[in-house]
């Protein structure tokens, strides 16, 4: 087998295959910022990464799986989850890496550009879940240590507090002209826990 | 002045020209559902509502034109609000109707399309963001009416609340995978009216 048709999994860390696949992605980022799915062209990628056509053609061949991998990388390469010891304070760090994320103007077109993509794209619909799916994984646990210090009720369902976090934040990005401020961030917070305290997303 | 040119707000009820309007604006909403923003053909439109290609194109001239008109349609057409008596049962009325919409397969539809063309079309986004603050202004009054009654602080920002119902199921049609249900809807609302108490959406 070709390393250059290798899954990411098989990736080897540093490898050639690695730096290819890292300066493909990060072209196919901006060019999806910039034009939007319906306009990405993996010749216009390959150019913008100084790599041959034929290799991001091999190993990539749409540009549905481009995005696929994009967001198979931006889980792996988003930051980690913060601990602050209490609920709120979790919740908080959470909300400000979203807000910091969708307010950034090129990572804001770029989720913009890739929300728009899943609506019509079934591949790039799974690979956004799975994007999310990581993500909320990564935060679930800071419900389960609040229910652990008696924070919330046992029950609560962990990834919808997490969801709820994000959704208020999503929500202004794609149909709101209010800004994506640090308020927003805190009120998305606050207003998650408070309805968690009261038993909102306890399992039912 | 041509009354084929009119603008929304000089159109008689039950006219020539509003009956054209609502044949041609349900035609671009399935068109819309079907096939998004970036297929949308005035003339395809004008063949599926069975209307002269010039009348449409004198009239609404483009794509993203047509579609801030339906916008303006879909506010007008849409639901006014129930008045249950509790802040509670009220917000459950909204949110339902919000699951409803979205569930729905045309509308669910519809609505995918015109949020993923306002991600990349200023028209379509103004138009858009126009639509939610008369949906949002029609349910604002049910949290002054709780504020009336003692349920909720005095300074509670009602637009914030009522788009708080909104954001989570609005976030399961365009990120997730999770069915858009009544018990969506009603965690939705829950969740709001506990936050809301708790003094989550206080202005700040």
């Amino acid at each position: 087998m070709d390393a250059e048709q290798a899954g990411p999994g098989t990736i080897r860390p540093g490898g050639r295959t690695a730096r290819v696949r890292a300066v493909v992605l990060q072209a196919a980022g901006h060019a999806l910022a910039e034009n939007g799915l319906a306009h990405l062209d993996l010749a216009d990628v390959a150019h913008r990464a100084n790599v041959g056509k034929t290799t991001v053609y091999r190993r990539w061949g749409t540009a549905a799986s481009l995005v696929a991998d994009l967001l198979v990388d931006m889980a792996e390469q988003s930051s980690p989850r913060t601990e602050t010891g209490t609920l709120i304070g979790d919740l908080k760090a959470n909300a400000r890496l979203v807000q910091r994320t969708l307010s950034d103007r090129r990572q804001g077109a770029l989720f913009k550009a890739i929300i728009a993509a899943a609506t019509c794209d079934d591949r790039t619909a799974g690979a956004l879940r799975r994007f999310y799916d990581t993500r909320v994984a990564e935060w679930a646990p800071c419900v389960h240590q609040a229910i652990d210090r008696g924070e919330l009720p046992a029950l609560t369902d962990a990834h919808e507090v997490i969801r709820a976090v994000s959704a208020p934040l999503y929500y202004r990005l794609l149909t709101g002209g209010d800004p994506l401020d640090t308020t927003a961030a805190d009120r998305a917070a606050e207003a998650t826990a408070a309805a968690a305290r009261a038993g909102a997303y306890v399992r039912r």
